[in-house]
């Protein structure tokens, strides 16, 4: 199973593309979408669509993980986050991912076990999950898209019938993190 | 000019396309895309999409004129509505169209000459500067559009320093509804 994940911006949108096979969850690729300097307001969430389809169509994930942010600091924010996430859910329908959103809360629960864990340790968390080689840079807003991205693809084992506790203790899961 | 005018909105997205030549305005055409019934999200904004991009492959506008609504009644709606209105700044910078955006209050100010005039007057007229013959049918999501399309063929005559106050007098208008 492959998954992206999104951590949208108007400013910088982050994605990372993670795969589940066999109990072992591994990194592909992860990076930054950022504007353009200068650029109009049209002209970025154009350049977001163009890389995004150009990121799904490399690596060919079949489902969208997307951060859901109910908190703006205000309605302006929140107008510019509704902008970052629209143009992410349409770069989706069009290549026929499945969507998934999670909140912030969700995806440090799942990640690092507890919900109010800071950058640096769901970042931690996200290298020794993803067994992520510490020679790979990973920018804050590429390793938060991988900790969405990881957080499906831990939900979707979990939420499989056919996995068993012990299968879970196996991988050195508690599962105490997660919510279903 | 060709202009597109987006009354944009989750649920329904109204679309005009007006026209300004020799000083007259026109109606080319103008309807709403609706979602489709239980379609989930991503794909209603995809459908926006899709639908703008043939209108506007249609009717080849020059530009694009958009509600800008900064009110919102809470934070949820403000998501929902900035994803609508980024799908129509996508659609606009894909295909070159330049963009002009102005508040409700600009749009009935520019249209009928006060910033709190009703849906039925605006609509009024809409009618009588498009000169839309009676039998034209007008739901009012399409007439808000045509609206916002018309306010900047209003704005954009004006702004143009070739154009004399006595041509506006020709034209039968005061000038006195416009805000620069």
């Amino acid at each position: 199973m492959r998954i992206i994940g999104i951590d949208p911006g108007s400013a910088v949108t982050g994605f990372g593309i993670v795969e589940g096979a066999a109990g072992v969850f591994s990194h592909i690729a992860a990076g930054t979408i950022r504007a353009p300097r200068g650029a109009s307001h049209p002209d970025r969430l154009h350049n977001i669509y163009r890389h995004l389809r150009a990121i799904i169509d490399e690596h060919a994930p079949q489902a969208m993980s997307l951060e859901r942010n109910f908190v703006a600091i205000n309605i302006q924010s929140a107008f510019r986050l509704g902008e970052a996430r629209a143009i992410a859910m349409l770069a989706a329908a069009e290549r026929g991912l499945e969507l998934y959103e999670y909140t912030p809360t969700q995806v440090k629960m799942t990640i690092a076990g507890f919900g109010a864990a800071d950058k640096a340790q769901v970042k931690a968390m996200v290298r020794r999950t993803l067994r992520m080689d510490a020679s790979i840079a990973l920018v804050d807003d590429a390793a938060d898209a991988l900790a969405i991205a990881t957080c499906h693809l831990f939900r979707a084992r979990f939420a499989s019938p056919a996995r068993s506790a012990a299968t879970r203790a196996a991988n050195g899961l508690s599962g105490g993190g997660i919510i279903e």
